[in-house]
């Protein structure tokens, strides 16, 4: 009369494998929403104990080593990626027997700062204004085109604010080019915006599509530090205009999954700076402020699943806990602190967690989010 | 310029071990809430691949195997357990090095529904009418005492109904006798209530106290079916009496973690039926439907770190999925349904997973429960 707790042959539990390429935060996240669906999960990750170590079996090798990639997708019900600097040519090389999402395309648009520009103008959506730079002369050109200040940025591999120069002045061209002029580069102009706001969607298999509530999005040194959301003094206009946005993309690509846009909300409207085609730091706030989180949505959209209701559920505030993780207990006594550490080792500049603050008004969640960048401070 | 996803040092991230005694999809559950707080676990279980599995370590043992224990408790910031079948005096063994919750105190309780009565008396909680019952006479006059009809159970080991025998004339004694003689048993007499109950509590190791909004259950073949959470209609004074009863137990027994009692709504009052040392199925409804899960509160008990709210965030129904779990596609078609399986071969009877259906108002939830439930009735 012992509770019966038997073995289970695993044959007969119906646990879908979902590859992931990459292991870190994100996979981790993945997988937190996907265990529950009664998914499982495998990681392709250089290092061998990444974040998606507790949550799933890692493989431990390059990202584009066939025996590896081979390893990754067997017996897997879909392949997707957490980061967008995996190469284009190793997601093509995947077998037509499994599907991959979201598609390369959009991997190759978000690995290119050029090609990516291009492809927002195709799609009708507004950029700063660029040009290419491959030499200094080129610079020199891109610099009377677009004026000053403006941004010199390596066309590919850049990111949380990595690989960028600031230019203000003619004297900081030289030692820009200098310090990139190894690598393909582009020069974008100065937007002069109120605010930053980002846009995620989600598109299914069949096609449908869903726009979460707009977030604004906070940045210092290229890192972004906090989210709001639902974005506060958003008109149905500006609404209406970011879903146009995300929606011609994830059209225009044919795109199964969570894609991410960053924006700038400017004077003359909404002006894209790049985009991510992946579950996105902006909109880890999902986790605890909207019905569905962004996680499960991509899990939802890739296996063909229906999409969930991507609204809000009152207002959340999330914040990167960068460098360091504050003391557990003290994170714990804010109200409504919801805390994720990514079981990272902490190292200066280095995302290794996040808290998303929810509260019943925005005022309260201001104040709770005052306390957490307080203890950040400490 | 590639990012930067070098080895972390084990040593050098900070990620508490939690021990658990059972590794089935409580413990599972446990994890999935405690991952993002940067914990880690490790389930004993006799099982080679419980629900656990996908999201710590298992120890495959049997609950009492001195190695093994040693081996679970290795490391371990604390020790909890994930059913109340655990042999005590394996908990009592412990070395004191290690902090072990809920007391085992709790687990004696919960383990023999006479000494659970006695204890209810003693905190001042009412109890159906009972009689221990150790042969057939002591059958007949516990039967005259506390009338028909009436439940003979055994007094350890039961649980989703089974080990029960409800006799509703004299002639149901000797049958009822001959099934469960060979065990200490327990004559309860029946509860004339309006309805079922429970109420969640949660004490942290500094003796602070939170306890949930209350659960309505429904119980079908002794098997719970269906929460509703808020339960409705719950005035203050009941609210009142429940907290009073989950309060005085939780700081009678010197409690830490998560308790849940179940109790009958009925004219006289509220009854306890029963009661759970651990995270329970009727406060499943928390995990999408409340600001802190249990899950959470549990862990953040027992880790002596702050408790967190336990307010309702909207309404919640929880509807358990027993025997077959419906089509992923189906559920995830209803709106605010929230899937959780818990990777068990479906066998009759066997709880295999539960969905939490959240909506913007009572009916909408109601009208999604019955969509759930249609799937179920398939």
């Amino acid at each position: 009369m012992t509770p019966n707790r038997t073995p289970d042959p695993a044959s007969s539990i119906d646990t879908p494998l979902v590859a992931v390429i990459g292991g870190g935060q994100l996979g981790r996240m993945l997988a937190l929403a996907g265990i529950p669906l009664g998914l499982q999960f495998r990681f392709l990750e250089q290092s061998p104990s990444p974040p998606g170590s507790a949550v799933g079996e890692v493989i431990s090798a390059p990202y584009d080593a066939p025996d590896a990639i081979a390893a990754l997708i067997e017996g897997a019900a879909a392949v997707t990626y957490e980061f967008e600097n995996v190469p284009v040519e190793a997601v093509l090389a995947l077998p037509d027997s499994v599907p991959v999402f979201p598609p390369p395309a959009a991997l190759r648009m978000a690995q290119d700062r050029l090609d990516e520009k291009k492809e927002f103008h195709r799609f009708g959506v507004e950029t700063a204004p660029f040009r290419p730079v491959s030499s200094m002369a080129e610079l020199e050109t891109a610099v009377a085109d677009v004026g000053l200040p403006a941004v010199l940025k390596t066309r590919r591999f850049g990111y949380d604010g990595k690989g960028q120069v600031v230019l203000r002045s003619e004297a900081d061209l030289a030692p820009a080019w200098e310090e990139l002029g190894s690598h393909p580069l582009i020069l974008e102009g100065f937007v002069d915006f109120r605010r930053e706001l980002s846009v995620i969607g989600v598109r299914g298999r069949d096609g449908s599509i869903a726009v979460y509530p707009l977030t604004e999005n906070d940045h210092w040194e290229g890192i972004l530090r906090r989210s709001r959301a639902p974005a506060p003094e958003c008109g149905e206009a500006l609404i209406s205009e970011a879903r146009g946005i995300v929606t011609r993309i994830l059209e225009g690509l044919d795109y199964v999954g969570v894609l991410a846009v960053e924006l700038f909300d400017t004077e003359r409207g909404l002006i894209a700076n790049e985009l991510a085609p992946r579950v996105h730091n902006s909109g880890h706030w999902t986790q605890d402020g909207a019905v569905t989180s962004q996680f499960e949505s991509h899990l939802r959209a890739i296996l063909g699943l229906p999409l969930g209701s991507v609204d809000a559920v009152g207002f959340t505030t999330m914040v990167n806990l960068i460098g360091a993780l504050p003391p557990r207990a003290a994170l714990a006594a804010i109200p409504g602190c919801h805390i994720h550490f990514y079981g990272k080792s902490p190292r200066p500049g280095r995302k290794v967690g996040h808290v998303n603050i929810t509260g019943p008004d925005e005022a309260s969640v201001r104040e709770r989010a005052d306390r957490v960048e307080k203890l950040l401070a400490e």
